[in-house]
């Protein structure tokens, strides 16, 4: 089979005004093109549609991921396609790729195979634009802090205080840990300080939740920044920053328009960290799509203790939007995996290990059904390697929770290989659904009982613990009245606990809380359970070695 | 009047596929558009115009300015308009914005008043990404750098001796001075760094000399990290950094097109400053817009000590291009302060002072025309201050040197304030021009006799001295083989010589180089006289706080 940069090279995409045009309705004077194959839509034409009738909301997760990962948005172009190709008005919405990635060793997030969004190359580069955007807000708020300090900090803000990072969207370690404001008086006022890679900044986060440019400006300067000696938080707003900022962000907030390799419309925008931040498109993606489309497909970050927990928890929370059902992948080798299986031997055939592993699948069909009250099936995402013996055992043993499985092949055969998962899904739609929707927890309940709430109900743990720091920082936000925002759990997406080799279901564990950060922007408090890295390193060789540009402008070695 | 913005604002602009189509004869399937008033003109169409008769290249240059400028971007704009007007197919080549000024004290550089380019805020911002492309690129080789020490330093990198900087385009005083990779083992070896602003960055040069993609992974292998252990340079190209550094450049090389309030075509593309750099926007587009229309007006930095002098000694002498005509841009004020009149009094009338102030504008028409070879005349951009007898005093001085002078109303009156200068410069270009182009040095000169070339010919200086590291450094850069390349003066815009109190036209100074740098890459080697700001700081009350955006996405405070 191609390469996935072989199979987007060799697509004959569409216009997209074509595709704007004839797949939603959207006529060219409502977009705003970037090259002929890219388009943001015009945010007063989307604010036009606030009276139709919204569309089916598909909520794309997945079983605890692998290190490759199982193929959530793979899956997600694949189901677009196929209820597309069954002529529905069908749409992805997609979270944009970081650059870091493709540098390093994870290459590109346009889908895979032949469920792939295009153009490949731009949506995985510099694509609209958006990340620039974001890093450009986010470092002139750096700028202008020590700015302030430097010219006679009025507003006495702490140096030492200071959680406001700069961010590039690239991986470097080395801008991890640094000293800023050396060199003398012309220079500021020396302070320690990191970069973080601009996915994981609350930044993307506000992005990602802001309904529109007056709420953008609003969140922007609900950011605390530090504190004064005082001890009390200082805002953006207090630094004068949320107006230039907003206008750095004004034209990325419009969403971007792609095409599938089959012709469907997808929204590729905004991009959090599924850890440190929440891990789903942006809103105003996901709220335009349910205007312009019957059937909106969407994914969140990692496996659903992670991404759709805080899809339920923050994104529709904040926003109101609910999801219609769940679609959740699960593969043979993560099953496998689960099942105690080495990475490496994933290829083999072992039913043993996908029963063994069926403990982590059947834990998240537990809470999307019974703790967010969302109905699902199961989209068995076909690798090479698996037998037909081990993809019947996976069908078998998900019809036992009371969860149709589909197998599909969408990587190797775009939309058609899905059409049974489509077709699936559609019948779902129609039937009620026998849960009702909630959150895992109330807005009123004191910010270290979330956390508990979440880890108790979610992850199988018997208790949460509190790295006393933490603990009194908790105290403050609660004390500068942030204790009403939902949380934000930082840990690793390998495992329900904070032990990445703790696979399958593992229950009674402790889930410890190292750190909590405010994102008083964005509205939640983060939990940082274990070491989060908010700036990846490259690998010894990276992928950036091998990425190379031809005479005649050809783009060689993306994968 | 009108603020830049309120006027930029009001204007009705066309469709950029209409401005490309009408004036340029561009069809809509070569441009790659930005929204529906910026597009990019497809880099394949542009070297299918190889074999075009190339149009009359007019360069904008001026005396040495004073703090606020003298009208150099307004003034390509105004001629340009007046050109369009008279019915000829005429066009602006103009340097993209930094954003550092845009939110600190300069504001946009866009033109002004009814000269201005647009869309004004697009430009003035992310306009179409080329400076996030160059800063990424240039990151990405800081991380690979970085990321090369830390997994065993194969090469056997100095890390005393990185001269390569990360860049934003931002004013950010506390990044010109910083320590990276603090924190220990995973974070990489511990060295000291700065940041540059992108527009100070040897990237940005590299791009605005670069003919082709093939040419810039070339310049890009080039450039010049730092020294091994043995005291070697090491290269991009040795780090494989080239290939992707040149792909996340791909799309930023097509020159960007906009219009005129008038509906002139304008490239804006390439932004380098003209210290540190050459101070020219870019090849590619000079290039282009010589194909595509009949007279071509380009802008060089600063004033024609510096700008021009770079204008003709680097980017003509890389590229092949030559002016056919120089417009000095001279204003009333600029000589008063010459003259010795004070900033706080150049709005009073001063014929004395205006008399003694052509000494400066004088110095430049001799250059220009006994050095670089280059006939010209002398646009007065005229001030609401100027009294009529001082423009006429201008006119009277000028002539008296055998040069016309027009005064040009531009600013206030658009194209039509320029229709004399319009045809000033027709007339002179009609005639066969009575000088013959010439470089200030041949390649084949040592470098320090280069800089000494510079500093007596042009700046009237007695001597050069150099501080002894520097000419240390320059006799490795001969030993390492960059003996040939031009050489690029960083001195204060403001004087002939290195203190910018010196106002007129000093005589018998010394030119003191400081530092010496090498941009191998980009083809030069820079002799930093005085204290050069590569990263600007922003001012106590910077324009950030004031700029703001209304709920219906309007831009506020931009200036």
């Amino acid at each position: 089979m191609l390469s996935d940069i072989e199979i987007a090279n060799a697509a004959t995409l569409r216009p997209i005004r074509d595709v704007a045009a004839e797949t939603l309705g959207i006529d060219e004077d409502h977009l705003v093109p970037y090259g002929h194959y890219k388009a943001k839509v015009d945010i007063g034409y989307l604010a036009s549609l606030a009276d139709r009738p919204m569309g089916r909301l598909i909520l794309m997760t997945a079983l605890s991921p692998t290190p490759p990962g199982e193929g959530k948005t793979t899956t997600t172009v694949g189901l677009t396609d196929a209820l597309f190709g069954l002529g529905h008005k069908s749409m992805a919405c997609l979270r944009e790729p970081s650059m870091g990635p493709v540098f390093g060793m994870k290459g590109g997030a346009a889908g895979g195979g032949y469920s792939q969004v295009v153009p490949m190359t731009d949506i995985n580069l510099h694509f609209t634009g958006d990340f620039a955007a974001i890093a450009a807000a986010n470092n002139l708020l750096s700028a202008l802090i020590d700015n302030h300090i430097h010219h006679g900090n009025e507003l006495d803000i702490d140096v030492r205080s200071v959680t406001w990072k700069r961010v590039l969207d690239m991986n470097d370690r080395a801008l991890r840990d640094t000293t800023v404001a050396l060199g003398g008086y012309g220079n500021g006022f020396p302070r320690s300080e990191g970069f973080d890679i601009v996915v994981a900044s609350e930044l993307m986060a506000i992005f990602c939740l802001t309904e529109s440019w007056g709420d953008l400006k609003r969140r922007i300067g609900d950011i605390v920044i530090g504190y004064n000696r005082a001890g009390n938080p200082v805002t953006a707003r207090e630094l004068d920053a949320h107006g230039a900022m907003s206008v750095l962000l004004r034209d990325a907030l419009a969403p971007n328009l792609v095409q599938t390799l089959e012709g469907a419309p997808a929204f590729v925008h905004g991009g959090p960290f599924a850890n440190i931040a929440h891990g789903c498109s942006s809103v105003m993606a996901t709220r335009a799509g349910l205007r312009l489309a019957d059937y909106v497909v969407t994914e969140a970050g990692f496996g659903a203790d992670l991404g759709a927990e805080k899809f339920v928890d923050i994104k529709c929370r904040k926003s109101g939007l609910r999801p219609d059902l769940a679609v959740v992948v699960a593969t043979v080798r993560a099953l496998k995996y689960h099942g105690g299986v080495a990475l490496a031997d994933l290829g083999t055939e072992d039913l043993g290990a996908v029963e063994r592993g069926m403990a982590n699948l059947r834990r998240h069909l537990h809470n999307i059904r019974h703790v967010y009250g969302v109905r699902c099936v199961v989209a068995v995402n076909r690798f090479p390697t698996d037998t037909t013996a081990e993809i019947d055992k996976v069908v078998e043993l998900v019809a036992a929770e009371g969860v149709q499985a589909y197998p599909a092949t969408h990587f190797a055969d775009g939309g058609a290989g899905a059409l049974e998962l489509a077709k699936g899904v559609l019948q779902a739609l129609d039937e009620p659904s026998p849960y009702e929707f909630s959150f895992t927890y109330p807005d009123e309940l004191p910010l270290t009982e979330k956390v508990e709430a979440v880890a108790t109900k979610l992850y199988g743990a018997r208790q949460v613990t509190w790295d006393s720091k933490a603990r009194r920082r908790l105290q403050r936000f609660e004390r500068d009245g942030f204790a009403d925002l939902p949380v934000c759990i930082a840990k690793t997406q390998y495992s329900f606990s904070t032990d990445a080799s703790l696979v399958g279901a593992p229950s009674g564990h402790e889930l410890h809380v190292r750190e909590v950060r405010l994102s008083a922007g964005a509205g939640f408090v983060v939990a940082v359970c274990g070491e989060i890295m908010t700036m990846p390193g490259l690998p010894r060789d990276p992928a950036a070695r091998r990425i190379d540009l031809a005479d005649d402008g050809t783009i060689l070695g993306l994968s």
